[in-house]
């Protein structure tokens, strides 16, 4: 029987999948806001928006396949649904499928309105995966030795730029903006940005699962470099610190399991077959060091519970969320007196008030 | 110390690895072939023929990742030397980057051309995902129902579009060819691309490493369907076809480790344990239970060395691989006569010539 030659896998009922699940959608309501305070229309935009937010899911996808998380918008991920090969699949898709409605912007909107946003894509596109880079080599390498500038260059590049500064420069390119004007909205925007993942970094660590919708302390499986563990690093006492690093090199266990709060844990299951007489001492190094060898896990070598606790008691001892948190109010702040000037020289309208909501929202929210 | 501002974690130097590797090359010397063979200059071809190249190989990445390959181009994947996450990004890069050339086209060769350009590789782009994705599903489902003409289907969208139908009619529309001609070679391209992927499929079942440079038997252990093996399942008595797809539904080895010719496998080092005496019998459940459950190996769920021999051994008793070279003959016979006839409307050239050498190649190649 040969299948139906429009068959194409399921794969437009995956695609729909993360987009239909309860996100906050910031990036096309921003690039909507941005549009109709600037003066655009509704249907001149939303294309474009929609494309936003079709980018930032197939982000995601790719995003929790090479984080090998369990919860995404409180479900399971479509790596863990599907497996690996399908969740890069239709991420990859996703990616390819902005291109067809940012052409058609050239009937929509004009040809000239619509090369910009090609370009402004592009560009927002390549700093994403330059910052991604960024971030892995800092983990493969095991540096850390980040200060507060390193954070925020990295955030500029890998959240920023598609999150916030993009999907502005977008909406002002769309209601006709100057060329000059566009750029200035578009660094308007890169503190918001900030002020957004700093308060992300703070959720992952304080949050209780349920509502959170993303693997709790992951941040800290990962190894991720947040303003929170950079200012801990930096105050902790020497001894603190070395120990904090140490744990912080070591790789999270390969299929993330410690991270469920139940499951069995590898190792564990083999000191219990020794302890009980099931398995000799000398066949304990055999079999840990197959594993190893197969890069089935890396046993002794990832982090444990404990350490994650460690280095969550240290973050306390610290005040690094209270740091924290007055630098993404500063920065919101800062962020909520440029663009009024720059807003001001447009009417009042919701669309204004709107893009002041996302500010509070940014620093106020629990998702 | 913060970092260099330019600092983009060596994305581009890992960017450049797979590229520099010996490849074929075949995609752009096809789309530079059809531009000067129809009168286009190779100026204006070149950047868009890079592009190709650099898609091309951003597919590549992804494919290891997802195929977990340990070999590409005679070297390590990608995927083994750096790890998922990186070889992940390395070709999200470089699919972003393909966008930059693209609209430099603009200035290069025009508007008109430009954009038609844009529109081809947006539809490159979703056949392939379209065609991987189908492909997905077919394994996840363990459909083993195809027949000749599903094959085709499949290999028409995830091969044959972003391999021979997308650069010859990138190479057409570059030369200035009318829309309709356009089209036309396309399709004249679709039986080249057959013909290619049958004996892409021949050669990993015939290859014997060394010059070879991709995992041998990798399509047995990942249950690709090929034409080889539908045949092969087609005209098997009853009895092997049930073994065989029995097989053919088992995963492979989450870490392909048996792949390597060499190299320890999980389940013998605990059947090793047991038999030494170091391990009791009722330990190997437990162990292999608990290893399942965490996801870590799939032990004896996964196909063995022995069952992949099972099926090349049916595939060779069937005649299956002389029944794929002669319908890659076939089709590029039909390829040949039907490109000659369109060809012959523009002046004799080299160019020509070398597209006529490429079908020659496309079924007597080795590597």
């Amino acid at each position: 029987m040969p299948s139906d030659r429009r068959d194409t896998g399921g794969l437009y009922r995956l695609m729909l999948d993360y987009p239909l699940r309860h996100g906050k959608s910031v990036r096309p309501a921003l690039c909507i806001a941005v549009c109709r305070a600037t003066g655009g229309s509704l249907a001149a935009v939303l294309p474009t928006a929609a494309v936003l937010e079709l980018y930032h899911n197939a982000f995601l996808i790719h995003d929790d396949v090479e984080d090998q998380s369990y919860l995404r918008r409180a479900e399971t991920t479509l790596n863990r649904l599907h497996g690996v090969p399908t969740a890069m699949n239709v991420g990859d898709a996703m990616l390819a499928l902005t291109m067809q409605p940012l052409l058609q912007n050239i009937e929509r909107i004009g040809l000239g309105k619509a090369l910009k946003i090609l370009r402004t894509v592009a560009r927002m596109a390549r700093e994403s995966a330059e910052g991604q880079m960024l971030e892995l080599r800092w983990i493969s390498t095991g540096a850390w030795n980040q200060v507060d500038a390193d954070y925020v260059r990295l955030v500029h590049k890998k959240t920023g730029w598609y999150s916030f500064i993009a999907p502005a420069m977008l909406g002002a390119i769309i209601a006709g903006v100057a060329d000059r004007g566009v750029e200035q909205i578009g660094q308007k925007f890169v503190t918001l940005g900030i002020a957004f993942q700093i308060q992300d970094d703070i959720l992952n660590l304080v949050a209780e699962g349920g509502e959170y919708g993303k693997d709790v302390l992951g941040d800290l499986w990962e190894g991720k470099r947040t303003l929170i563990l950079i200012h801990a690093l930096r105050v902790a006492r020497s001894r603190d610190r070395r120990e904090a690093i140490r744990i912080l090199r070591k790789p999270p266990p390969p299929t993330s399991a410690s991270k469920k709060s139940d499951g069995p844990d590898a190792v564990a299951v083999i000191d219990g077959l020794v302890s009980s007489g099931a398995m000799a001492e000398h066949a304990r190094a055999t079999l840990l060091s197959a594993w190893k060898e197969l890069g089935h896990c890396e046993t002794e070598q990832t982090k444990t519970q404990a350490e994650i606790e460690f280095l969550r008691d240290l973050v306390k001892r610290c005040d690094s969320i209270a740091y924290a948190r007055l630098a993404a109010q500063r920065y919101a702040r800062r962020f909520r007196r440029e663009i009024g000037k720059m807003l001001d020289l447009f009417p009042p309208s919701d669309h204004r008030d709107f893009i002041f909501d996302i500010a509070d929202f940014t620093i106020h929210r629990q998702i």
